[in-house]
């Protein structure tokens, strides 16, 4: 009988961000997965590091940074190969996921590749939109409200009409997209109510108005915005 | 010295998708608070039953459902000062609450009414969003697309001119207002991508195509929309 294979969010970065049942299943995992991006560390394997058995096997899957899709698919190839013989052997895999693996997670394309020959189970996880806000102390929505989640990458036409459109936002992969989605948030007069917040829930987080954000943000960094004057009582 | 607040996110209902600071912060309360609505039992306190301590205070704030704020936003403040009172003593209070605090959380009422005066942390939680993609095998965004998160009790024009206007849609309290949202949905072409997820995580859950979804829904379903045709390969 084939192993199983488990899509584990580990939350924002936090190691106790991450569930009981992931914890579980990392502890008690004789296979793990998980990417890296061009060689460097894995930031999902940083997150659990204390959880992982010294004998479990890790596969690494070295995913390269590039424009075009087809290096990378070529490694996810290669990854879910590798995670298909050993489930074929049996083994169960437990492949470590940033965040939430179906929210912006790479965890997709190895579900892609892998759903429909094998049993997959995925375990959510706490996501960075509300990780930024608890760090933020800044509360999303209430009631009826709406929230559209926005990639920075974006154009910043679509931005406008997407940011105008919406009431409460959380702008993702802000990164080297700082400087364009502070432009539109100025130009739409919604500066005050923006924050910044970089690495959420790590020792090196920071929250600060978006007005006096850095000009440089890394990639794991986020753009809250709320328009709405109801003070949620 | 005043304690600190506590507002602490247990996820979409499986006890097991408790992080572990909330689990630890919960075993180690000496007053914990939540809200019951009419008189109810409490799903946040059904969530953590086995964490909490037989010596903990247990503070219950009896929530009124009315249309009218005012008996609500009365309860809260009762509830308030409550909390108030054990934190002035120098005492912790950890305050339970479903899926994360700052996404639809009745919490962000004490929020409001406590923040200026005491020291408060937020623990983010697991979202029903991400447990019903999880719990329906079904990626909701990757790469640079859109996610909007609706509230169902909104106007039936508005959500049409949202779900039309979106990528990837969750709606929330889905509860009564199915019949409305079927149809919304089935006059925009967008039914056979629609799912219907209840109680996602607990042993009742159920997933369903929208097509197929039952007459009556509770309070803790779900509709999720990706209208993607990108395999995320």
């Amino acid at each position: 009988m084939s192993g199983t294979l488990y899509g584990v969010g580990l939350g924002p970065g936090a190691p106790d961000l991450v569930t009981l049942r992931a914890a579980r299943l990392i502890g008690a995992a004789t296979v793990v997965a998980y990417p890296t991006l061009a060689g460097g560390d894995s930031f999902a394997r940083e997150i659990v590091k204390d959880l992982i058995d010294p004998s479990t096997h890790e596969i690494v899957m070295d995913v390269p940074m590039t424009i075009e899709r087809a290096p990378a698919q070529a490694a996810y190839d290669i990854g879910a190969a590798s995670i298909a013989s050993f489930l074929n052997e049996g083994h169960d895999v437990v492949c470590l996921c940033e965040g939430d693996p179906f929210f912006y997670g790479s965890f997709m394309y190895l579900f892609a590749r892998l759903k429909d020959q094998f049993q997959v189970e995925i375990v959510p996880g706490v996501t960075s939109v509300t990780a930024c806000a608890a760090t933020a102390g800044m509360p999303l929505v209430a009631r009826n409200e709406r929230l559209t989640v926005l990639p920075g990458p974006l154009p910043q036409d679509e931005l406008r009409v997407r940011i105008e459109g919406a009431e409460s936002v959380a702008i993702m992969k802000v990164g080297r997209h700082l400087a364009k989605l502070r432009d539109v948030i100025e130009d739409l007069g919604l500066i005050e109510q923006a924050v910044y917040v970089e690495r959420a829930t790590l020792t090196s987080e920071k929250v600060l108005p978006l007005s006096q954000a850095p000009d440089k943000a890394p990639y794991f960094s986020m753009i809250l915005l709320t328009k709405g004057t109801d003070p949620w009582l």
